[in-house]
């Protein structure tokens, strides 16, 4: 089975589903807010054109798809209210692959636009979203249609597993007992996975279109610290690889690299609804398991997602106890040349 | 309730669903297709764009969903191969209400672009499709982006239930004992958003941009002829009403307008996979169940269904026992002018 027919976030809106389950990523997208604001105005404000195409890249589906987007909508508004001149159309392309729930995104729409309307006023309707199924890591949309990407916490799936991963035994993900080939397997196929990414998008980009995108990282090259991603041993990219990957490509140049923290606890040092949500293990176990739940079930079955989950729980919260559990983001704006 | 929120054909693959019963609808695409050829070849022969955006609107979820858009897809690769030229990036809108199955549309597309790599060879990669979930009588995409339109049997449904029904007494459409005021309630209502549909999409099209449109009509104009629909006492829509309509909107010439028949029983004079299939009355309630049974279950409830489409059978049975019992569609090729 290929990665494109299996991967996804669970849908629907039930309690296990990732649009109930994905607080840590829209506070990930609070987070990089000023780096987005700040790339939308300078591109908005070079030559104030009167229809912008915006994309999505990873959407999923849930509260979070259309957080980003209001975003960049509202920005605009602000900028070209300030500016006295009128809303430019928006085109907005929502991608991710062809098993997203893109059903429910599409209910939402009429109310997402309805709200719209209540901020911004008349224009609201000038607003058009599209869903674009397929693959970040082939073509899209059409050569030089797009103003401006943006993609977060999408860009650390990998489009296929790797080759030679068979010496990785007991681990699922590169973890501080994997052989050096397994991280050598990881990173090459991370290093081809990125370059097809900025390979196409610099495609689909407009000369001086720019592209915010925020992954998962970590700080250092070690890929047996500690730091980062041992919630899952997931894919990590040191900031090293990230910036020379982009200018071997050529087509971009980095505006700015920035790093944030943010806990595994989605309501760390936040208001909790109820007495479950207090419970820092049950709530990072439940991220995990909104995203990682098809993809287990696809290839064991789903006899197992529920022992598998609560074994995971006892185990999460018996590390987050003991020491500081935080994902490591890396945010990118970068401008296509000329 | 809106119509825009429960107007949807059902859902999913199973044995009532609309993917499994639109067999006529496709074959009323069939026998458009000549137009939508010529459409299509006088339209990209004009310039020969390196870029062609193309809609569907209405465009359901099902085996026809990706048939016209094949159909035009194919042309277009014909021609420029007749003309010595490449292939140009093709960017396809697939178009209907927000409650339409978009998921089961875009899990088929590796398939689709699987299929036409083997039609067209290298090129099938640069057909992007996206989904565009909206009310076609409002706007759907940024101005002057559309250089084709296709609609096939979609215009026929109104986008809101007319006011002044009150007098209608058991019918749920216009009926040959319907009082002349009912008629004329849904007289204005098609009038005003067949205008409104016209508005817009003079607006999204491109000058010289081409349309195509099929729906269910009659050649009389008086509504208690037999003629047409009254398997469900469709809206019907003479052709002297629609020509009118386009020349007083005044974006739009007329190419050609043709009408043709289809019967209400798909199989009839075609192969029958069983003994089920060679029963017409079954057949031509299964079609009609595929498309409304979600209109009457957001009326009703699900506990009638059975027992209505069983009593419809029936009934229809009878009347294709006695009388001739078809379709009539008129289909419309029109140009945005200059």
């Amino acid at each position: 089975m290929e990665v494109v027919q299996v991967l996804c976030m669970k849908g629907g809106n039930g309690d296990t589903s990732y649009a109930k389950n994905s607080l840590v990523q829209k506070k990930v997208i609070s987070l990089t807010k000023p780096i987005i604001e700040e790339a939308i105005t300078n591109l908005y404000c070079k030559n104030f054109p009167a229809s912008l195409c915006i994309a999505d890249l990873g959407c999923s589906s849930g509260p979070n798809t259309l957080f980003a987007v209001l975003e960049v909508v509202s920005t605009v508004d602000k900028v070209r209210k300030k500016m006295g001149r009128q809303l430019p159309e928006i085109q907005v392309f929502l991608n991710d692959l062809p098993g997203n729930d893109f059903n429910t995104i599409f209910k939402s729409l009429p109310k997402f636009h309805k709200d719209l309307g209540k901020t911004m006023g008349a224009g609201a309707e000038s607003c058009f979203v599209t869903g674009v199924p397929g693959s970040f890591y082939g073509r899209l949309v059409p050569s030089k249609s797009l103003h401006f990407v943006h993609s977060s916490y999408s860009l650390q799936w990998l489009s296929q597993v790797p080759r030679g991963l068979e010496s990785n035994k007991g681990n699922i993900y590169m973890a501080s007992s994997s052989p050096p080939s397994v991280l050598k397997a990881y990173y090459d196929q991370f290093q081809s996975d990125f370059s097809m990414f900025l390979r196409c998008r610099s495609e689909e980009l407009l000369g001086g279109g720019t592209m915010v995108l925020t992954f998962l990282g970590r700080r250092s090259e070690d890929p047996s610290s500690k730091e980062c991603c041992y919630i899952w041993e997931l894919l990590a990219v040191a900031l090293n690889d990230m910036v020379s990957e982009v200018e071997k490509e050529g087509s971009f140049t980095i505006n700015r690299l920035e790093v944030s923290e943010v806990n595994w606890n989605a309501y760390h040092g936040e208001f909790c609804p109820s007495d479950a949500h207090k419970d820092g293990g049950y709530n990072a176990a439940k991220l995990m398991r909104a995203v990682a739940e098809p993809l287990l079930v696809s290839h064991f079955g789903d006899g197992i997602i529920e022992e598998v989950f609560s074994r995971y729980k006892k185990i999460v919260t018996d590390r987050m106890s003991r020491e500081k559990t935080e994902f490591v983001n890396v945010t990118v704006s970068m401008t296509k040349r000329g």
